[in-house]
This record gives structure tokens, sequence and C-alpha cells, in this order.
């Protein structure tokens, strides 16, 4: 027997106590967004680097001008070895209502299709995932005394509100942090059998406007027509965002994009990704992207805006007569290659200057923003990685793009020169940023075994 | 001394009594829009009526589907009188936050000009000018032993949700309330020192629409491009539903529609409501509604649509990368003489199903209706009310047109045959339906008096 199959073992005997330690992690509502979760996010890193330091990798939480980053390092200090990227926050859990189990007491409910799942908020984003790396380092530990290769542990708290203080922290702890790789645990894998690397991540801008137009909200009966609307302001601009093909009319957006390599794109076209595979399940039939893309197209190497919040006026029940003073809406660009957030930001707002009638003015708030980002394909490790997935899987892991954004990796390569693998076992059903939010039970179990074989095939 | 002489000095020397009785009325929360509140609703009218029984008139609380109406009724058994319609239910207080003092605990407040003014909801619209009316018959009955004529009063407490129940109920109890003559008190003066009887009143259609496209949340990285967006689809249609020339372009939404006759167009041209009178208070420089028409006509005699409330995803603190299943607005129009609600009702639906992507559904709901209302201007009372507000206030009292809507009125005539007098005291800057709500003392104390002299007038 090998040690990777005496690793192997272990976390198979072991699955009980992992899921265990994860649903202590899952009963932590450390919702970075809200301020009133600010002492449970502490709480939840605290808890991450007591459980580190019992593998023991040396951690603690680490400052920034938000929720504390959880730093931590094991292993031979001679020797580089790998960076792991995750993050101990989750989204809010509104609408409550929604949800059929509490969202922070995790249990195990078992599908119509027979799948056991783990459903909480953070089940699948990302603190199960987080957990699917730690655990490979707690059986290899169990197994052999060590950890296989030096293991640099980054988890923190702000993903969810756009990572804010990450890159300052990320610069001023660059020697902390350098590695040979970054690997990352937050993205999916291609369906339920099928294991996936994605080399391809999609940057974001993120956005919220405020227009005011009267310095009060009026009647709109003594006011209506004379007194300007702003919500018909704000309906107007934004409903003039896209075109009838689908394509963003915001001059200069789509400047300096190009299209994948061909073989990129013939992979990606033979990928089963259809109406009826990807739309149907939420609903949906038909792509609302650009005309004449196709849906792993426009979600792989296409830019997108969509409204995510918008509000103004009232709201709750029955009927009120008011031109309300102020709307507002949150509006976020998911970027590909060549775009550069600032100038994207940039050209937002000047759209929206550029169409704001008389007595109408414009707040901008910008939130997160983050190049997007693409792995070279002819990176060492990725080879290794790919061939540690495959065994574990038993089917060829695919290297795809994704539509989703995770801004650290564009840091690591901008600020430490590093470049990232993403591997992770989340499904597209795994509903995360809405209620009932789950984890495969399979996800979380072969995860742990994944990593455990690519640990051991990078410390070679 | 005559009589109403007699009636006038007890109204003075009454006044701080009169006040108290206002704030007691004024400390209930009669919210009629939300359910929370339909306990104070109630409240309100048994306090309402018990003051009327105090000045010998039979009223009591008349029950409908919703919150109860106030009927009472003083005087000669064997005339017909006068009815009087007000309503004791108000306006939700959001945003509570920009109140100076809480809405429900009225005070006298004195402006940097020197005016003291009643701060409360409510103050204005509607129980300030209810009592006004109230106060000038305790008058009456103070001096006199009793009503000057017979007087029915109706003090509705649905106004401010669309009187949903009181078509229904008027046509139930079209006995009881028949009069020679309807008086209404919630209008407002032309000026602080010109008094003014409404002739002409817009109509209202009240829709909220919900389009639904995804059958849940989804992420903005995972779904966006392919994945429908309802608030995209939301702004989309509300955005087009005005042309660049503010007419609104839903078709056939002008038909029937004809401009008022031109001398009453030449004395309202002579009014001055100009961008510096009518807009400068509230922020605005510039009217917004149809191009060529002036702000005098896009008030009192054209139509208008303006969404009153929108929302739909992510709308608390920070950033959350959503592309929602829902989005909603409530939507209303403002009718003129010649269009018919229940087709401009229909015309807007038709508009916005006939621009509905695919995936996506809609629901309505349909909120108040009623047709625009003209008051004859030979009515025979009109020249006594006009002729008894000249003498009260040392100014010909103005006959205009009001952009809000007053369904009650509508349906005296419809349902009843009876004509309404709107004669109402209070101001452009009563803000009501806002925060700091507020009611001139003097609209309160000469409105008291102008209806001593109306009721004496009508009573000739």
């Amino acid at each position: 027997m090998t040690v990777l199959d005496q690793v192997l073992a272990r976390i198979d005997s072991d699955l009980d106590k992992s899921l265990e330690r994860l649903f202590a992690f899952l009963r932590i509502p450390s919702i970075s967004t809200d301020p009133a979760h600010a002492g449970d996010c502490r709480a939840a890193a605290a808890h991450l680097a007591a459980d580190l330091r019992s593998l023991g990798i040396a951690a603690d939480l680490s400052e920034t001008a938000g929720h504390p980053v959880v730093l931590g390092r094991g292993g031979d200090a001679s020797a580089r070895g790998v960076l792991f990227y995750g993050h101990y926050d989750v989204q809010p859990v509104d609408p409550l209502d929604l949800w059929e189990s509490p969202p922070f007491e995790p249990r195990i409910k078992t599908l119509d299709d027979g799948r056991k799942v783990i459903v909480a908020r953070g089940s699948s984003d990302d603190k199960g995932q987080v957990m699917t790396f730690v655990e490979a380092c707690r059986a290899h530990v169990a197994v052999t005394g060590k950890l296989p290769l030096p293991v640099t542990m980054l988890i923190e708290g702000e993903e969810e509100c756009g990572s804010k203080n990450l890159p300052d922290w990320i610069e001023q702890n660059r020697g902390a942090i350098a590695a040979d790789l970054a690997l990352v645990c937050d993205t999916s894998m291609w369906d339920t059998a099928t294991p996936a690397i994605t080399t391809a991540l999609r940057g974001m801008v993120y956005e919220e406007i405020e227009i005011t137009a009267a310095n009060r909200d009026l009647h709109s009966g003594l006011y209506g027509g004379p007194a300007r609307n702003p919500i018909r302001v704000l309906t107007t601009i934004l409903g003039g965002v896209h075109g009838d093909d689908g394509r963003i009319t915001i001059p200069g957006f789509y400047d300096g994009i190009t299209d994948p390599p061909a073989d990129v794109l013939a992979v990606w076209r033979g990928l089963d990704l259809t109406p009826e595979t990807f739309l149907k399940p939420v609903g949906l039939s038909e792509p609302a992207g650009e005309r004449g893309r196709s849906i792993v197209e426009q979600l792989f190497c296409r830019p997108t805006c969509d409204v995510n919040g918008i509000w103004g006026g009232y709201t709750g029940a029955g009927a009120k007569t008011v031109i309300p003073s102020k709307a507002s809406a949150k509006v976020s660009f998911r970027l590909v290659p060549g775009q550069d957030p600032d100038a994207i930001r940039q050209a937002f707002r000047t759209f929206v200057r550029e169409r704001l009638p008389a007595d109408c003015s414009v707040r901008f708030e910008g939130h997160s923003g983050a190049p997007a980002v693409a792995v070279p394909w002819d990176l060492s490790q990725l080879a290794a990685a790919r061939h540690a997935l495959t065994e574990e899987w038993g089917r060829d892991a695919l290297m795809i793009g994704s539509g989703g954004s995770i801004p650290v990796v564009a840091d690591f390569k901008r600020l430490v020169g590093m470049d990232t693998l993403l591997i992770g076992f989340a499904l597209d059903d795994d509903r995360i940023h809405s209620p009932n939010e789950k984890y495969d039970l399979r996800s979380f179990h072969k995860g742990i075994r994944s990593w455990a074989r690519i640990l051991n095939a990078l410390a070679g």
C-alpha cells in the first residue's frame, strides 16, 4: 500500500469527523457584507485558524481595514511550495423565507435522485470547498506526520463583498505568501462526474448609482407631469445600456477584446452547454446575451452588464402616489481579457452622466473591480494536477472558462507573479448566493481525496 | 352683530380648543395601506364619530370590506342639505428618519418667515382639513343651537390606499348620502393668500407589475450573459413608456382627450405657475412633462405616467452579485376627461405583454382606478361659495384644476348624481405624503371661518 493509498483510506474512514468539523464552521454566520455580522466573521476566522494549528500549520489572524485574513504556514520552511486561497465569509441569506431550513443550521438532505447534500449558507461557497483542502492536509499529516510539501494558507473574509482590502494586504504580505503556485478552491466541476480546472475567469466592475431629482418626495397628483421622476430617469438610462442585439451600447465597452484561440473555442463548443442543459434547470430556455454567440461564449469569453439590484419610491404593500426624490441601482459588469476595469467604470459613469436630464444629479459608489484572468495553457503543474484529478474521478479533467470573477487570482499574478490553478468541486445546482445553498456530500468526500492526490503529485 | 359674526367670533375664541381636538385626532396613526395599522384606523373612525355625536350629528361606523366609514347626519331631517366628504386615514410615514419630530406627535412649529404650522402626518391630508368643517359646524351649533342646514358626513378610511371599497359602499348607501351638493375638503388654496375652488380633477389608474424570469436567483458570474435579467426587462419596458418629447408611447393613450375651452385655458395661463414659483421650491427648474405644454396644462389637463416605486434584486449594503428571479414596480397614470381608466389599464398591460421577451412572465395587480372629473362652471352653489370665500380672504376665489385624483367625486356624480364643490385650505408646501407634513395654523383657523361662511351662504 502506497502512502497515497493510506492517505486516501484515512480520508474515507475519517469522513464523519470531517463532516462534523465542516458543520461547526458552517454554523458561524460570517456574512461579510453586513456590518451586523462583523463579530461572526472574526469568529469564523478564529475558528479556522485554530483548526489549522491543530494540523501543525502556524496560523493566525492578520488584520486588514475590514475583516481579518487567516494566514498560516506549514511544512519545510526552506522550500516555497504552494499557496492555498479560499474565503471564510458567506453571502447574505435573504430572502430568508425561501429557505427550507435555517441557513446556519447545516444538515444532510437526501435528494429525490438519491444524492446526499449538505444544506447551509456557505456549504459550497466557500466553506465546504476550503475544508476539502484542509481535510486533505489533515489526512496527510495523520498518515505521514507532515505535509507532503510546504503549504501557505490565505483564507480571506471579504470575498463576498468585493475583497476591498485584500489587494493592499497582498501587497504588504508578498513575502509571506510567495509560492511556486497558487491553488484556489472556489469553482465548479464540469458536471457531477467530470472534474475541471478553470483556466479563464471573467473580471468585474461593480457600481452603485443614486439619481436625485427634487429635493423631497412629491405627490404624484400635485406634481405629476412637470416634476422630474428619478425612477423614470434611471429606467430610461439603464434600459438603454443594452441594444436589441444584446450588445452593450456604452462607447468603447468592447475595445481591446479578442476571441480565444480557435482550438480553445473548438473544445468549448464541443461541451454540452446548451439551453436544455444550462438554462432549463433554472426555468429559462433562450440565451439572453449577445445575439450570435453560443452560451459557452456568452459565459466564458464575452463581457456582460447586469443590474443586480434596483430600488426607489414606495415598495411596501398597497398604493402610494409618490414621485420620489431618489432612485438607486447596483450595476455590475463581468469583464474579459483586454478590458480595463477602471476604463469600463469611467465609461459607464460617462454614459450615465451624458444621459442625465435637467435637474438631476447622480452619485456613484464604486464597489469592487478586477480584470479578467487567463491561466497559461502550458503551465508545468497543470498537467500534474489534471492527471491527479483524472485518477480520482475516472474521467478526463476538462480545462474550462468560468463566468464568475475571482479577483485575487489577478492580484496573485500582478503583485506576486504567481499563476493559479482553480480547482473546485461545486456543482451548477449548488444554489450559491441563493436560498437553500448545498454542497454534494460526494463533492466534499472526493474533493478531499482529489486534493490529497494533487498535493502528492505536486510534491513530486 | 349678525349670527354669522357671532359664529366667526366664537371660532376665534375657541381656536386653542379646536387645536387640542385636532391634535387628539392626529395622534392616532391611521395608516390605511398597512395592515398592521388596521386597529388604528378603526380607532380614528370611532374617535371622529364620537366627536360628531357631541355636535348633535348622529354618527356611527358603517362597515366595509376594509376600514369602516364614518357616517353621520345632523339637522332638519326633511331637507336634503349638503354631504361633506373627507378621510380619516393617512399615508405611510417612511422614510421615518427624515422626520424632524415623530409623525404622530403633533406640534406647532414657527417657520423662518413667521408662519405657525401644525406638523404631523395627516395635519394637512386630510385630518386638518376635515376638522376645519367639523369646527365650523361646532361653532354654528354653539351659537345657534343647531346646524344652519342639514349636514350628512361621510368620512372614509381608505382614501390613501385607493378607496377600494367605497364605490360599493356608496352604491349601497345612496339614500343615506343623497344631498343637494357634495362638499369636499381635500384640496389646496391657490397660494397662501388666495382661496380656490377646484373644478377639474385628474383621474387615476394604479398598477403593480411583477416580472419573473428564472425560477430562482442566480449568480451573476455563473449565469451572467445567457440568463435573462428581469430588472433589465423591467427597466427596458418602463424606460420606453415615454418618448423623447415627454409624451407617453402606449398606443391609444391620448384617444378621446380634448383641450379645455379657450377661455378656461386663458385664465389658467394667466396664473403665476412658473418654473420659478412651482418647481424651484422643490429643487427643480425645468418642466419634465410633454414638450410644448405649459406647467399649468401639464398639471390640470394633461395625463401622465409615473413609476411610484421600483424594486428587485439586492438592495442592502454593499455588493451582491445576483441576477434576481423577479423585479417589480408600481406604476400610476393620472387621467384627464375623455380617458377611460379600464381602457388605459388594458392598454398598459398590452404594452408590457407585447414587450416581454422569451422566458419572462408578468403578473399585474390592479390598484385604484377612477376617471377624471369636471365640475359644471355654471353650478348654482358655486357662485355662493365663491362669494363666501372671497369675503373671508379678501381676495377673489379662483376656479382651478388640480393634478391630483379624488375618485369619490366621480362616484358621487355617477352613482348619486351629485355635483361636488372642492374647497380646501392646504398649501403647496404642506409636504403631504412626505416627511414633515404640515398644515398652516392660518389654513386651519381661516379654513374653519370659511366653512362657517359657506354653510351660512348655502343655507341662505
